[in-house]
């Protein structure tokens, strides 16, 4: 009995993974980004919601930010910092007002996601000792076609997330 | 060696089950909607994202737009109309300048999600025998206490979504 106990722990454990890296956006051939060596992580898409933005200005875009099991359940916790093998994924699509909407709702621009900007996507990885000369996080980011951004893009990530040092370098909060 | 085969895979099975409708936000003793006789969904805000929004106006929201499974499924695949036990899931938030965001980035506000509004939950629900007088969409609205909106607004529901008809009722595209 304890074989067949442990057969089928292994196999919903495995089942287990598989739910959560089944249907994948990304494409793990795609090459990785500089500095950071980080690949584009299959399935994020379908990862949890952790908030949304709205960047206005020169970027102009629309936002979802999205986390792995681990960086949510963090996140719900509260318990900073994020522990090792926490992944956030940032989607931007530029921000366009959407005229089937504006018709119906005549009531102000509703805005919707549009074409993908060059910094169409983005991942934050926590990994305190690999990445520990930058906050432990390293960053990746890819246009839609999955093409890293190039390397003096890279190195301008972690100073601009030094000021988010409170919430351990992450400027998203949670949105309940 | 068969039964061992079963059971490994019945108990794999229901770790798909409680890995789907694990941590909930909704609250199953809450009320139903009127009209629609629709409760908050446990576990709706583990949900995968459709798309992000932001409506101008007397709204002044930034929302998230979540599917069950099978809402997601059919928006990927691009097979309308959505099958009975679709279910889309609306978060809006009242949108925000994020004081820390701004100090960093200098270009413009950044807008995040602040208090929730009234309208802060809204679920679609497919069933096109239940709701066949309605698109075959059941509607429902929460505040971010749970307490469902009246008759008189589930009443203007439908009428709103008629000219999303082309979309089977919904006006939110997938934002890939």
């Amino acid at each position: 009995m304890k074989r067949i106990a442990f057969l089928a722990v292994a196999v919903a454990g495995l089942a287990g993974i598989v739910a959560f890296s089944a249907p994948a956006s990304g494409h793990a051939d795609e090459p990785a980004v500089p500095i950071f060596g980080i690949k584009i992580y299959p399935g994020y898409r379908d990862w949890k919601l952790i908030s949304v933005a709205h960047e206005e200005g020169n970027l102009n875009d629309i936002r979802a930010i999205l986390g792995n099991d681990l960086a949510v359940k963090t996140y719900r916790e509260g318990k900073l910092p994020f522990p090792d093998g926490s992944v956030i994924a940032r989607i931007a699509w530029s921000y366009v007002p959407s005229d089937e909407n504006n018709k119906v709702f005549g009531r102000g621009h509703s805005c919707v996601p549009g074409p993908a900007p060059e910094w169409y996507l983005q991942f934050m990885v926590k990994d305190s000792k690999k990445y520990a000369s930058t906050g432990g996080w390293g960053y990746a980011q890819f246009d839609k076609d999955g093409k890293p951004a190039d390397e003096a893009k890279h190195k301008t990530c972690f100073p601009c997330h030094v000021p988010a040092k409170p919430l351990d370098y992450v400027f998203t909060h949670y949105a309940p």
